[in-house]
């Protein structure tokens, strides 16, 4: 029996899986499609995490310097797993770099891609230089400025759209996003720290700041930051004569059509299924839920199980969720795959 | 070196955690002040859980039945820790059974306790007989019919009220409960399923149905079960001549006063920190957040430590949590208890 654990993707849940493992001196194979470990929070440049504050990059930075520099952990950085086959105790993996892994249990950890704002098209993205996404504000926060693209000059009114890409039926998108209220609040302030005399106004359908993140986040971003919210249907984006974006829909407290100047429109782009789930589904045999995402099994005694025994999903593989909840998804998969192991090696013994 | 975790709370993040431990052979001393195992989920008679759609008894009771039967698992039931010292590695309890527990961590899986609706008045519950919580209903929904308590009627008219303490600083309660949008959404299907010809109204300030919540409670509940969603803010409830009950406020989307008789209104109670708190945080010596949950450290490295090294916090101790979040969390809070516990006695030898 094999007790090596091969992790696929090294964002917050599969740095976190690979410490697990690694803390119990066993052996780790981690493999991440792209040349840098982290991430969505590394490779988009996340700013400022929800809810600790750390910026992502020393955050997530950490995560990986401790696996990468943790004794039995293996890495394959641009690799990918091509071929697949055994079972719990006898993996077989081989990879894109021509590596061949022999493993006990898969830990499948592929994370999620950012929904394309240009799929969206009524709402500007792709059309106008002054409409950007979350991850672009993030990049500029990281960089200390907020501006409009068009021209570089500090924006007066900003807009931050809710649920691009999430609770959309038209487009397919029938899921809720999960963080994207809270990381668009946590956005407010930030922009109103660089640029105090920014206006920022917030467009949504429910705010859905939950748990502990409504007092810390939403009514925060009120009463500290003068962000304001407004309950309203978008229709679209376009530009008024003057250059300025115009944002144009209903309010739907006061039910009136609404036709708001803008100078920078932020899209808070929602949480896809990974583009690569068809096959990643295929190469490991593992089922999809309907909207695209991993499908998992049992939650209460077998939770994280795909449909294949020996191979445990977590993370926003799942569906949207956030970084905390994917890290602890990360050592709780870990945790499973090293207790199966033992309960197996018990049996065989 | 004490290699024994000691966890306190059988909850379904503590079962989880006890079973993490115990799969790899590892003892577990696990302890709960009740007479009986489970947590708030069958100690409330919690009916189908959100989002498996199993019955709480048999989902939970799978938990409990295989921690009873591992090996190494001690039980202490309708047990306290009331005194406690010591170190990583070298931990001391004295319960209130009279036993000595020598552990090498310590998982604090203490949970929270239900808002108690008599402490909003003003809503009705305490005064009259058909004003009752969403627990009473789940009880009502394991029971096979919902009645009004008064005379034992299938009501005509439900009204499910959300964020009853929760989202209210009249009362001192800031945070958002999280889970309750989604269990009310549950509810109502469940309510119809039972008795398809009763409407069913939930009165909100935002629907919270995060993730995957979205479309099979928020969107189902509203296409196949009819449920009515009023953004409103209530006011009180009182009792008609007729000795139906009057529900009071103002729709905020049609900015209109409403009056609306009902047969039974729900209050969908909240999550407040665990009333044990205060004594919890003085006997382990760990430090409470500002709400009086459990106050946690860094989020990345080091999450689910509490302010003490060698004792860890997780689940619906930290703050308001979903059952399936707080399973995943006792697993990671495993995982981190036996791998820094490794890396201790790495470090000594």
């Amino acid at each position: 029996m094999n007790d090596t654990i091969l992790i696929v993707g090294a964002g917050p849940t599969g740095l976190s899986a690979a410490h697990g493992v690694a803390s119990l001196g066993r052996k780790v194979v981690l493999v991440d499609k792209e040349p840098l470990l982290g991430g969505a929070p590394i490779l988009s440049g996340y700013a400022r995490l929800v809810p600790s504050g750390e910026w992502a990059k020393d955050a997530i930075g950490r995560m990986v310097a401790r696996v990468e520099s943790a004794p039995g952990v293996e890495i394959h950085k641009g690799a990918r797993v091509t071929a697949f086959d055994g079972s719990p105790g006898a993996f077989v993996a081989t990879l894109s770099d021509g590596a061949r892994v022999d493993a006990g249990a898969v830990i499948l950890a592929t994370g999620f891609t950012h929904f394309d704002a240009i799929n969206k098209p009524e709402w500007g993205f792709g059309t106008y230089e002054n409409v950007v996404t979350t991850t672009q504000v993030e990049q500029m926060v990281t960089a200390g400025k907020i501006v409009c693209p068009s021209d570089g000059r500090v924006p007066e009114r900003v807009a931050i759209l809710l649920c691009v890409g999430s609770r959309d039926r038209q487009i397919g998108r029938e899921w809720c996003s999960k963080i994207c209220c809270t990381v668009s609040a946590n956005l407010a302030i930030e922009i109103r720290e660089l640029s105090p005399k920014t206006d920022v106004f917030i467009y949504y359908m429910d705010i859905r700041t939950f748990g502990l993140y409504e007092d810390k986040y939403y009514w925060r971003s009120q009463e500290e930051f003068r962000t304001k919210y407004v309950k309203a249907r978008v229709a679209e984006v376009t530009q008024g004569a003057d250059g300025r974006l115009l944002l144009k829909g209903e309010d739907t407290l006061v039910k009136r059509p609404i036709v708001i100047p803008m100078d920078l429109v932020v899209h808070a782009i929602g949480m896809d299924p990974n583009l690569d789930n068809p096959s990643i589904a295929k190469v490991f045999g593992v089922r999809l839920e309907k909207h695209g995402f991993l499908d998992r099994g049992e939650h209460y005694t077998s939770t994280f199980a795909s449909s294949r025994p020996g191979v445990y999903v977590g993370g926003s593989a799942l569906g949207p969720e956030d970084i905390d909840t994917c890290v602890s998804h990360g050592l709780a998969m870990a945790m499973r795959a090293v207790g199966d192991l033992h309960a197996l090696a018990h049996q065989a013994a």
